[in-house]
């Protein structure tokens, strides 16, 4: 090693001895002829002086330099109580340049806003930051330790490949050109699904890899082409066990990274509950603000618009006192997300009630509506009415959306739940149905026998793990069983030769004596990121994509040449065999 | 969980328990009325004893079913001491099968030998294969060591990208058509080279990563289009530091995975010395034959092909008695390598010497020969001559050939060593240089100012790690200043444009205070294999593809649909911003 010491770890204790140090040059004070400079490596920074202003002359910001010098005390009043190394400070005998920094895009030190794009086209600097470089070492922890809690947990690490063929789930597949083939391209997995419950049918009845996985799909908000999740399979179990490591798995995450305790057995929930109190089947459960539901308190109403299959309710405190502008913005708000709007009534002051659908309710539903939602007055009722599972849909959001403006949620809390008893299936809006997770999702125990005979209120085998309103983790107890399988083809009115050519090769495997099993998968960047404290899974990969795909450092994607195209294969015909 | 114990579990101390087991119907015997069948699941096997026939009637080999009953030592002179569980039997009370199996397509129990493509075609089945359980297990094993040995040193585990830009490596780049960038293409990274410099340029210091790689090569015998490195890079070293971490790796992986104390510090030997001892820059240690330069010897010869630059020769004891079909053989694989062939001198018992070369030597030459090159009545001496590299290469290959042919090598060794100070370039046969490893590779420190004058000669800071004649780690002290790294370019005739656009970014990064850093890549698949004992990458791969890069259990790679085409935008030109 270049140096005796890192900057960081130096005490009062290592006073009076010769020390090397190697890092940047962080922060720099000229004092009459004494220059200190913060000297900053992986492990924190000390304080270095330099004498003789000369020593110091070139040294300017980010200049990465070796240090030799003594450690002595901080003059009495110097000392920095705030920092690590804050009682001591190395008085430099000789400094070397290792290398020197161009003037650099944006300032490595203090909080100075910088674009993102700017952060990501230089995310070698960006990373030099605190904040960003502990976002990449809660994630190494959190690898570590996954790692750890799976190995005690007698799991197997399997790494399945990642140039496979394409698989038939709801987003688009990467391809990729095969050279030794021409005109014949592999699929870069959406998720090693099929891989581990070929690895069930294989007997290593526990397996977990930290996976890649690749999803073509538009990029919403926080998506990324490429992302990880830690995938997990079982056999010989049922929902509980499977359960149960989970919890072992994000009890240890949260107990080594976050400092909490996660309640275990954590709560479950049904998804007809969650959809029925919080319009959503990943609930944030740190505020309150739950769904009512109208449709029988308004089972008479000559309000057209409440003359519907639901009707509910969702209160906003204090919303009695919004301006004009932005009880429109609600609209306008609604509207973004394909609603016609957002019907209200104000409860005023004197507890009267306002707004324009008031003037529409009878005396009778005006009386007893503020009691019936729970609110009081200078409250705001938001209602949605129409199909049950739209208008939940919109009334959850607008809970969602209550809670940030009015500051409901605290965001120091944690709240964990698993979801349960989704549906098997949902209509497709053809008459037809489709599958809800993915076609091998196994029915409950108790809707075994003829979840055929009623697919829209079967449920699934299957859980997602939920915090803070995100979904974390989900899975399902798989179908290992031929017959099974062939009745939820025939709901989802996949023919034979569709289900061979799909997933033959798993189908042709489960012929084998397959094993029940189950699983899950845990979305590793959406975790790493909330043990970080990120707001974004870009704040926890080293290396991430704007949401169109490019990456700003390496100007990933580029157009290729005719020869690289030629030479890939791209336009070639395939053989015949 | 379906079971209460784990079959392989089972003991005498269970006797008179009540259990339930899962797996798999390994061996059936049937003796009147009763049936044995072995029960196999993760863990291992055990004897289930069924009292009447019918229980059993419908059991067939690969049933998965689940067994209760109770657990009682076998009758006296029924154990079977090589088993863990031999001294037991479970007396069934019922069974269920938990599902069928079909007829195999080759059977999972005893050592018949199958056909590597039916293996992988119903890779399913053969993981089955306690053989093949094994080296999944060892593999995952040594990938929880290799986490916890890095932690324990402080390594930063990081994803980095594998969507990412066409790098200006070796082998070919597999190319993806971005969707959502029609006309342009992301590239799967063949290693994470420059991205792990990146991270020492944003002071992560320690860094490494379970790396899928991707090279679209013709896949010679043991390669596959997708591998594994440990990926390693450090800052502020020299080449001890990252020798000594991956020692301290290496043995902890031998240490508890083969029992095996490696001898720490390993040998080094130096790339020039391994040249001319083995003719190969990954000696394989475990035999002798070294190669005996002659080209003194035969200074003042009057045999043309001996008058070369260089003359080179390998024992083979016993060789004498090659039939003259085993002689002839031995020019057809020389021939294969390249070779004109490969000249023999015969010493006979009488230690006089025959074979076609013998009579062109002088008497003088012929009487010193068997006492210089070491060979004793019987035996054959092998020459090459000709350019050093292609004669020592030749030799190195014939002394391979000469260890597995006579049996020379202790397959129950294990030898170890670093290769170091290999060439910086060597000549691209077109009167320019190029790189041995990378354009990023330094030079040795006595090399720093002055390997541009002398480039055939200069040296690398460079390191490889060998076990038994496999390079299993190659890396090296990278360049950290634009200064050399201009020379290196001026000495690979890569213009400034040229480096501009194939590896910019990485240029522009090492403006910012670049610190001196490098690192090192193990070859985990082969590392996994000789952990696991195994004569392939193939055997160490859950689903490995064949040497073509098809997947006989998926079916990949396969056409897309001109609908998939349009979608993904192969045939779109990119859009100009």
């Amino acid at each position: 090693m270049i140096r005796t010491h890192t900057a960081g770890s130096l005490r009062e204790e290592h006073t009076g001895q010769k020390v090397t140090l190697a890092g940047w040059v962080a922060r720099r004070r000229d004092h009459g002829g004494v220059v200190f400079i913060d000297l900053r490596d992986a492990s924190g920074s000390a304080q270095v002086v330099f004498r003789e202003e000369d020593h110091a002359h070139d040294l300017r910001a980010e200049y990465c330099v070796k240090v030799v010098g003594e450690v002595r005390l901080r003059p009495e009043g110097n000392e920095n109580p705030e920092l690590p190394t804050g009682k001591i400070e190395v008085v430099a005998d000789t400094v070397e340049v290792l290398s020197e920094s161009a003037p650099l895009p944006f300032p490595i030190e203090g909080n100075v806003g910088v674009s993102e794009e700017a952060r990501l086209k230089y995310r070698y600097l960006d990373v030099r930051r605190q904040q960003v470089a502990h976002a990449m070492r809660v994630r190494s922890k959190a690898t570590y330790l996954a790692n750890e809690v799976m190995n005690e947990l007698g799991f197997v690490y399997v790494e399945t490949p990642t140039l496979t063929r394409s698989t038939p789930e709801g987003a688009r597949d990467f391809l990729v050109p095969v050279r030794l083939q021409p005109g014949n391209w592999y699929a870069l997995p959406q998720s090693p699904q099929l891989f581990k419950q070929l690895l069930q049918v294989a007997g290593l009845e526990r397996y977990y890899q930290l996976a890649k996985c690749y999803r073509d799909e538009d990029l919403r908000a926080d998506r990324q082409p490429e992302f990880t999740q830690i995938d997990v399979e079982m056999s010989f179990v049922d929902q509980e066990d499977v359960i149960q490591v989970g919890e072992t798995l994000i009890a240890r995450l949260w107990r080594e990274l976050a400092g909490y305790e996660l309640p275990t057995p954590l709560p479950r929930m049904t998804y007809a509950e969650a959809m029925a109190r919080y319009g959503s089947d990943k609930p944030d459960l740190r505020f309150g603000q739950e769904l009512v539901e109208m449709t029988s308190y308004f089972a008479g109403t000559t309000f057209r618009v409440f003359q519907a299959d639901y009707v509910g309710a969702v209160v906003m405190p204090g919303g009695a006192s919004q301006t004009r502008k932005e009880l429109d913005g609600w609209q306008e708000w609604a509207r973004s997300r394909g609603a016609k709007g957002l019907a209200y009534v104000l409860v005023q002051e004197d507890g009267t009630l306002g707004g324009p659908v008031a003037k529409n309710l009878s005396e009778e539903e005006l009386s007893g509506l503020a009691a019936k939602v729970g609110a009081a007055p200078g409250d705001a009722i938001f209602f949605a009415a129409g199909a049950r599972n739209a208008a939940r849909d919109l009334l959850g959001a607008a809970r969602l959306e209550i809670g940030r403006r009015c500051g409901l949620i605290d965001e120091s809390q944690w709240s964990f739940l698993w979801v349960v008893d989704a549906p098997m299936f949902e209509e497709d809006g053809e008459g037809g149905w489709t599958a809800v997770h993915h076609p091998f999702t196994g029915p409950k125990p108790e809707w075994a026998d003829n979840f055929q005979d009623h697919p829209g209120e079967a449920l699934a085998y299957a859980y997602d793990m939920v915090c803070n309103g995100m979904e974390i983790g989900g899975g399902s107890i798989r179908i290992h069983r031929a017959e099974m399988q062939q009745r939820v083809f025939d709901v989802l009115g996949i023919s034979k030769e569709e289900a061979e050519s799909k997933f033959g090769f798993l189908l042709e495997a489960f012929k084998y004596g397959p094993p029940p099993h189950g699983g899950i998968a845990y979305g590793w960047d959406r975790i790493c990121m909330l043990l970080a404290g990120g707001e974004s899974i870009r704040d926890v990969i080293a290396f991430p994509k704007t949401a169109s795909g490019f990456d700003p450092l390496t100007g990933a994607p580029t157009p290729i040449t005719a020869g690289q195209r030629k030479e890939a294969g791209v336009d070639a015909t395939p053989r015949k065999d």
